[in-house]
C-alpha cells in the first residue's frame, strides 16, 4: 500500500518520530510502524488524522 | 465523508445498483449504502475494492 511509504517519508523530512506522530494524530506508535509498513488495512478516520498531523491532505498521499 | 457521496454518483452514473455494485466489490449490499451514507468508517482495501468497481482511482474519488 503507498499510504505508508507516503506516510513515513513525509513524517522523516519533518523530522518527526512515529511516537511524535502518534501522540499528534491521538495514534498507537507501534500502529504508527505498521502502517507505514503496510501491514495494516487502516481506516479513513485513522488516514485523515495521519494526513493531517503530516500538513497533507489524504488525496495527495494516495496520488500516484 | 466525501467518499461515499462521489461512490453514490459515480455508481448512480453508471446505473449500478447497491446490489450489483456489492457484488462486483466483494461487499454486502447494506455496508455499500451505509458507506454511501458517510456512516462506516471504511478500510483502504474497501475503498480501493469499491474505487475499482466503478472504474475510479482512489485518490480521485477523494480530491475535493
Amino acid at each position: 500500500m503507498q499510504f505508508g511509504l507516503v506516510l513515513r517519508h513525509a513524517r522523516e523530512a519533518l523530522n518527526l518520530s512515529q511516537e511524535a506522530l502518534a501522540e499528534q494524530a491521538g495514534l498507537h506508535r507501534t500502529y504508527i510502524g505498521q502502517v507505514e509498513r503496510g501491514e495494516r488495512n487502516i481506516s479513513v478516520d485513522s488516514m485523515e488524522r495521519l494526513a493531517q498531523a503530516v500538513g497533507m491532505e489524504l488525496w495527495e498521499m494516495l496520488h500516484p
